[in-house]
């Protein structure tokens, strides 16, 4: 697996300078994402595109590439496999369809294809599938543009669909979340959600793992490499309802289809299971912060209405809020010069409004021993637009950075909401390297991801970094 | 309750020109929002802010406003409502705090309220609150600044607390769904959740009331009101659970807070319960559509991956997929001159990329007796940033206007739901006055959501409109 996402040399093979070719697509997404390896592009007809020049087959490629990619007709496949084993080539990405989901005579095309690949030990990628991205050296091996400016970063994603995987890319874009490794499986014709689960559990540029998943033939195989895992598995497992289109093969070995069954392996093999595609992209980014060692939170915000459901939300997912003892309280009502404020958990900040006290009050807090982090919820003011001047929720200074600051300092998290327009928090996500979440249920919900994984893995640590 | 939202006169007593004075934010409210009816301010200490004259006393107005609103210290404010008995004002709003939420002194001060009020027969908003604004009139209280671009429409909101009251206002704007009024409680001692319900039951520019609740003490009037208002209910109820910061007040009468026994009332009661602050605003702008008069569903995206997870989401809410007949799928084929497409129900449109062709078969879809509506789930592609230049989810032409004209053309509801980045979903939501969903599963609820309405009230048909 690491010779198909650490390929030093690529050759495309069906590349032509015809509108709408999806070979070329594939060498302007090369080109734009400044792959650090050699570029080889194949065509029968010679010629040049894109600077690049076409060898007119992979037998007369200048060298023994890392990996081979054949945007061709699926009856022609099973014979530039043959080649490429030939040729000494061992890891092919197939991003062509037209294999068994086309009927009968895809099937005979499938079955020359996996005959050709296992007579030359051949391992591969699809068919029927965007293949993979490795963001680290720019090998961007979708037939669809794919912008060269996404964040990158420490979540991977492995997707049946490829269109649910750039949608999850755009989602973690939106979330300002960088990306490690990207995976589209298509027909899973040899690499399967197995291999690469196994693969990015190993991975030093993976923190955490997101799937989407059909099918699992290979369910024991699954939940087993999975349990050896010391990285957050987020699973959105989508195929699970009777109706559902497609059923998933009937095999003995086929992760469950019952939901409360399904539900249950998972748990034990300490993956977590997400409901909405929405979520994947929202919890990935909560382990960009510290871990969560526990159940005792303070539930902070100015608006106590928010406290109110957000106490609702915490005490469905096992949080309590540890009173403060009078001391605490006392040396706050000092610091600030506020005899009137009478702060207890959950904290109701409404008196207090300026950014440094609210700090300070999150400061004190972190630092308590009793208090293993902190869920903060502020309401942006429907008037305050100008976030571009630094003002968020209300505040004249933009309290956002500071809380990073906290979170840095004190090793404990601070699992923050903005409640605002789309373009406020939009504004307020390009301006910090810190988990942002839309809304007070969601943050509370990552916060119970948080926590779990953290007391699965005391010796969780790391912080999925997002360099630049 | 008329009086109050359809004022045509109101004084605000505390306004003065000291910085932060939070009466010159309800002038400037009423100003910023050209109320349409006259508009006076008090101050003992005279003078004039904001070209208004200031009143040296509510005895001294030059008539009998419908509205006194007053925003002045509590111990203060019986006296002034003692006044404005005596006046003959009968509707007070009193944003002002400092009562029972106060403790003991604070309690006094309410007393005195009650008492002064009944003297008189003044019927009241809050204390403790935002009180109320009347989109249509201009009418916009709330003591900080409402921008006056919020656009106009039939979803109106009752919120116990006023920052999340605010907090809707901005998704609603999100949404480009527009609202008619909006009320925040506060410590509702005396207009409360049953009185709003109420009246926003009859009144004419509410098509779809939405509610923000911690407690109910009339819980078993509200339950009656709920049952004979034949518009959609969306309630969000916080305060459920044990461990909440403030347990509802024990009250024989008082909704249960019993989640599944309050579940059963508000269901029996025909109210729509939400779960999710979220999904207050997201359910509300489903009614703009037509009626979902059944189970039967065309299902829609080009994208196989959405098709299976939103199948399961449709199975789990009780949609079923009819198969299309084979005459349909000939006329589809023929008119597209493509006989390889196969259209079956889930439909997959990953062949057919152009708007027109897509448009067609949504036409036809929804021609069918047999159909009740579409659920369309498109993907925007991660590198389609051009909205601005009319392509959406990868389409040449942005085909958005053109099902919002189908549903007009057909009288049943596309319930739509585009999967991109926030930025592509807030341009594409400028562009037309339909309901975009941010994910397909929050599509297929809201479909149910419209549904179940839809059943319910079969003469249902008449869409929250959308000025301007």
């Amino acid at each position: 697996m690491e010779r198909i996402f650490g390929a030093r040399s690529v050759a495309v093979v069906g590349v032509s300078d015809r509108p709408n070719n999806l070979g070329r697509y594939i060498l302007q997404n090369l080109i734009d994402w400044k792959y650090e390896g050699r570029i080889y592009c194949v065509n029968p007809k010679g010629g040049e595109v894109l600077g690049h020049k076409l060898y007119p087959s992979v037998s007369d490629l200048p060298e023994t590439v890392d990996l081979a990619v054949l945007i061709i007709p699926a009856p022609v496949v099973p014979e530039v496999v043959e080649e490429c084993g030939r040729k000494g080539i061992t890891r092919v990405a197939i991003p062509a369809g037209g294999f068994e989901e086309f009927g009968k005579e895809g099937v005979s095309h499938r079955d020359r294809l996996v005959e050709a690949a296992r007579r030359h030990g051949i391992r591969f990628v699809g068919p029927n599938c965007l293949t993979v991205i490795n963001s680290r050296t720019g090998l961007c091996l979708p037939f669809v543009p794919v912008p060269p400016d996404l964040p990158r970063g420490g979540v991977s994603i492995v997707a049946q669909s490829g269109g649910i995987g750039l949608d999850f890319l755009a989602r973690l874009r939106d979330q300002n979340t960088g990306f490690a490794k990207f995976a589209s499986m298509g027909n899973k014709t040899d690499l399967d959600e197995v291999d690469f689960l196994h693969y990015l559990g190993e991975d030093p540029d993976t923190q955490v793992i997101c799937m989407y998943l059909e099918d699992v033939e290979r369910g024991r195989d699954f939940l087993r490499v999975a349990r050896d895992i010391r990285k957050p598995i987020l699973v959105y497992k989508a195929n699970v309802e009777p109706l559902a289109l497609q059923s998933a093969k009937s095999h003995t070995a086929a992760l469950a289809n019952d939901d409360a069954v399904l539900d249950g392996a998972l748990r034990q093999a300490g993956v977590i299971r997400v409901r909405r595609l929405a979520q994947l992209a929202g919890y990935a980014k909560v382990f960009s912060l510290p871990p969560l060692r526990g159940n005792r939170v303070a539930l902070v915000s100015p608006t106590g209405g928010i406290l109110v459901l957000a106490g609702d939300q915490c005490a469905r997912r096992g949080f309590v809020f540890p009173p403060l003892p009078p001391s605490l309280v006392e040396d706050i009502q000092k610091h600030l010069r506020a005899g009137v404020i009478n702060i207890s958990n959950p904290v109701d900040l409404g008196d207090v409004h300026d950014a440094e006290s609210r700090k300070y009050i999150v400061d004190r807090l972190l630092e308590q021993d009793f208090i293993d982090g902190v869920i903060m919820l502020l309401v942006s003011q429907l008037a305050t637009r100008e976030v571009t001047t630094g003002s968020i929720a209300g505040l004249r200074r933009n309290i956002i950075p500071d809380l990073a600051e906290l979170v840095r300092k004190h090793g404990k998290p601070i699992v923050f909401s903005l409640l605002a327009t789309s373009e406020v928090r939009i504004k307020a996500r390009q301006k910090v390297d810190f988990p942002i979440f839309d809304d007070a249920e969601e943050a509370v919900d990552a916060a119970a991801v948080l926590r779990d994984f953290s007391l699965r893995f005391p010796d969780y640590g790391i912080a999925a970094k997002k360099p630049q």
